[in-house]
């Protein structure tokens, strides 16, 4: 297959890998240390601080929600992006890549953003910040989708280097500065990833695409294999909307929430896509993608007494409007985005922040009780006396830095990508594996009857096994 | 493909998930309330209990296992029935949405029946109601085996409907009334689903289905994505066993016995696999089934003391029988099981409140201790001078009732899908997704290195992006 | 297909899989039973203990981690192996079998050598106890990935019953002899693992072997369900080092270490890989393996203070070291080890070994505090005065009691398997499920739009259902 682009990323890849990788060692050398609870002095810690058992140790707090966001990461948005019929190496192969990278850089800029000790000038780090890391790449992974195909690997590490860098510092105004809470991110994670993808697509964009048609578009198995990565996405956003959120009754009502929320967003995804068509049929775009809108719109209030009908409700106009984007609005926008994420990611994002705001400027004393309504929204230190209709208006005002922040930072990454150095395929090369992997020869998979012949896939043996 | 029948579901199955998703809505706003561990008012709830740690509260005692329960359902189910060559979008899709409807419903029907609180007439869920309402919709799920390929999704929701409301009835008269205890719902889930799902797919029994032979069977790739069901299924069953049974010794034993017994059904499934064919090669049929029914089996007993040896003794002899179902029952009978539920769980199932029973009975203050004894069979309140023999024949009178619910609730039900009026498909359109799914266009799968043509997937990409 | 070897295996596989399970369901009635945490008498154990709450219980520390390690053993070990194209079948169907009955016999081998009460005779079994005999059986798996293909089942059980036997004896050694710390099994799972596949298959060499050519090698959809093996065995990797390891902030750091060291594998694996091909493609095989190395590597020094920073650093060398294993050293070696469990785990764990030792040895009580460096390395009872150089070397003694007991158990069982008795595959049906199991006719998938005729999967519908 001949191609006009120069797609050798034999020194660049390389390179940036072990530049990259070499940098984290010595910065994680210079900054990074266990926290209190993952260091062996925690002996010590425990009898100072009266702690009578291990299992108060907030391993025990988090550590099976960090599992799951960790599954939603690599298995989960790897595989959800698996359904062209010829990228699944690609999407699941750069994923697991640029997460890796992510998660190192992401605990080094929020460590220096969120938890550098003044003291020792060190960042302490301990389950939370392996959830938040996880947290931070997701908003890169979500910026993929849209680019999904239509890049190289290069361009995907420095699309996350930025990508990371841009969430550490909007992450910061928002939670830190706003004091605006956020803990399933749908405004830090949702709506930043989705509109710093889309804008870097809108930069890139490309008028001969088309030329890659063949290739667009998923075949029987594909569509099956990316139902791994929605389900498990599903299944597990309880645990993703519930994992930094206060012990106890904070991580118990995110996941009632975020459950019930899911389960009805699915119902009126099915509603729209089997109406949307002749006969009724069911279209798999929807329900790998807009099923999953519910856990997105949840990621703010999921922590508040939004009570369980008002997760229902959430979810019930998601799956509407995530669907009907994907019908209507995706073919009007002048961007090529891959997977959607405008519908499943951004959309949802923004509606996730302002259901944010108004169920915080609701919030009363008769239903969170006094201490809980300090518990649910931090009222305290600095923040003691902000009213909740302030708080709304703040976390209105943290959705607009998160958009602000993915379509500022998008345009300028976007530029930086559109330099012809980074080896990414041509338009006809697009979606195809073949560009970046080397791909098993499927011959004989069509001469099953056949009887043996010479001709075998040579790469495979010689690399995996000596014969 | 024409067909004679009408299966447009454009218009019942959006206004079905519309009607019923708004109807949870409304039932969840009247009834359903946060309990006071997921409610921000624990702040006090703690201080009123004494409570020292977050970590007492419900949610860590019993999440992990909630998330492994919840990736049974909708991972364990949906994939276990992708196995047909061309029905894994309506396998694991429609799992998804029945699941997805049943669980609201579980909530409310359970909520009714077992905790509305008679002062405030609300229904208090918590993280051990999301898990019961999992449990019950892996009820309907297991019916949806007996009929997968032949009803329409339309038909399946009422299925689920009417299969949920059984559920919670019959669950209150056994658990409830008879006191029986059925932790992993050997009786309550996989009988009553077993033989509602068989007597349903009898009542529905099509003469012609061999219209439809080329599209039964598997496909070799497909059997592989079964095979995920399968052992998520298999892993996570010590989970699913010990999700609901007593803190501390309870789930500790339940998850240890379910554990060994399943290993044990799988030596004893690939036995008889082997031993039935010519030449002892394995059939994947059995491993992808039978080696679940040790999990089936147990569910009644797994708390109690039945002692590691007595745990592989029940997987040894379900993986025999379950295999024999297999080899020689479902040629027999005149049901058209599509996934030999009557194999997997509607006779393991009969076996566990078999094993149960006699296990109750047999229980002593030797083996259990006198506190143990009272704890395991909550030998309280009412039912505080019960001995272990009554108990016995109680849950063998628990066994009774799921049998008659299934069959009764099955008939009655099937009945209701004969009607014609849910578009089910024609029988020479069985096990074929094209009828309730765009599916995408295969043919370059093997044109793979002719060069690129014109011809190519055009819905996909019309819907997932705008090139 | 004909064979000059006779596989035929309907009496020996059965009889061999029923004779063993009964041995294990007496062997169980006479020495197992619930230890105090996992018995009804856990009531009266808490009184005695003064444990206020049964979340002190051990279930609630390790049961989310050994749920994750199961995961690893049955998905994951499973899936990685079926990258070949026609032996996906045999991969995780033979992976369930074994895995199943050595858990069985690990839970009695370890049983004996390291929990035998003296004063009962009886072995008590926790949730400790199943995740150990989970451990064990990955050693045996790692061994099956050495032979995948080119063996019989018989031959596996063979292998797994003297595999479990000798890493019971090499771990008492190891362990509780030597006192040698190895938390994640570096030494005792991966490095005997290791060198007992590849002595097997070096014994069992098969100089025609190039006769199953057609069959070596992947296809396109095996890679990507091999990558669903990688995933979850790379993502659940933290909780395979910590689960065992102290309470508290020994989990804690376990987790920490390994989640960074993956990470780093990752990038340097992408870098060689990419580096060795002119133009820099990927090559699959080193993304489904390579970036394993690293979790191997960490599993001695998993819970050691080797701080962030050294995580990375044993991360970036497994994964040049692991990625350059597949490139050069599987040419030259003459061993057939199908799924490279040279660079996977046999290198990785020596490593491991070492950086144990060195760790070990460098360990001060400046970084550790008194108490924890006490704790860490058990320095209690008959060990109390032992210093960190003495565990060093004894860390570097138990690495070569690990190599010795691989090699000279894999020479012994080796030779064993060579009887020409257990129906072994003939070279040129090597690497093809059609030896060991009805496959499904998959004439049809390449007919689609051809109209229904007469031949079809035969096999599957008269066992999976009655139609």
């Amino acid at each position: 297959m001949s191609s006009i682009k120069n797609t050798n990323i034999r020194l660049t890849l390389p390179v940036v890998c072990f530049v990259w990788q070499i940098a984290m060692i010595i910065l994680f050398g210079v900054f990074i240390r266990y926290d209190e609870e993952s260091d062996t002095h925690w002996v010590e810690t425990k009898a100072h601080d009266n702690i009578t058992s291990d299992i108060e140790n907030d391993f025990y707090f988090r550590y099976p929600s960090f599992q799951d966001v960790h599954v939603m990461i690599f298995v989960g948005f790897g595989f959800l992006m698996t359904f062209l019929k010829r990228y699944s190496f690609g999407a699941v192969g750069f994923n697991f890549l640029i997460a890796s990278f992510g998660l190192q850089w992401a605990l080094l800029m929020q460590g220096w953003f969120h938890s550098l000790d003044p003291q020792t000038g060190k960042i302490f780090i301990g389950v939370e910040s392996l959830i938040n890391a996880d947290f931070c790449v997701a908003g890169c992974l979500i910026a993929y989708g849209a680019v999904l195909g239509k890049v190289s690997p290069v361009q995907l590490l420095v699309m996350t280097l930025f990508g990371v860098t841009l969430f550490a510092v909007e992450e910061y105004i928002i939670l830190n500065l706003l004091h605006a809470r956020d803990a399933g991110g749908s405004m830090v994670i949702h709506t930043f990833g989705g509109y710093y993808g889309l804008t870097i697509s809108w930069v890139l964009y490309r008028p001969n695409l088309h030329q890659s048609k063949r290739m667009q578009g998923s075949v029987y198995h594909s569509d099956i294999f990316a139902m791994i990565g929605t389900l498990f996405l599903w299944m597990f956003w309880p645990s993703f909307n519930s994992a930094i959120t206060d012990h106890g009754d904070g991580q118990h009502r995110a996941v009632i929430n975020t459950y019930l929320c899911l389960a009805s967003t699915v119902l009126t995804t099915v509603a729209i896509s089997s109406f949307s068509q002749k006969t009724g049929k069911l279209d798999m775009v929807h329900i790998q993608n807009s099923t999953l809108a519910g856990g997105v719109a949840l990621g703010t209030a999921a922590e508040f007494m939004i009570s369980p009908y008002g997760a229902l409700i959430v979810g019930f106009l998601c799956g509407i409007i995530s669907t009907m984007g994907y019908i209507f609005i995706s073919k009007t926008l002048k961007i090529q985005d891959t997977c959607g994420i405008h519908n499943l990611h951004a959309m949802p994002g923004v509606i996730g922040g302002i259901v944010g705001a108004i169920t915080a400027a609701a919030a009363s004393e008769s239903v969170y009780g006094k201490q809980g309504l300090i518990n649910t929204f931090d009222f305290t230190g600095d923040f003691k006396d902000r009213t909740v209709l302030t708080q709304g208006g703040y976390q209105a005002a943290g959705m607009c830095v998160s958009i602000v922040f993915g379509v500022a930072g998008g345009a300028i990454v976007g530029s930086i990508l559109k330099l012809p150095i980074w080896g990414d395929p041509a338009d006809e090369n697009c979606f195809d594996d073949e560009v970046y992997w080397e791909l098993p020869d499927e011959e004989e998979e069509h001469q099953e009857s056949i009887p043996p012949i010479l001709e075998y896939n040579n790469h495979m043996i010689h690399k995996r096994q000596d014969l």
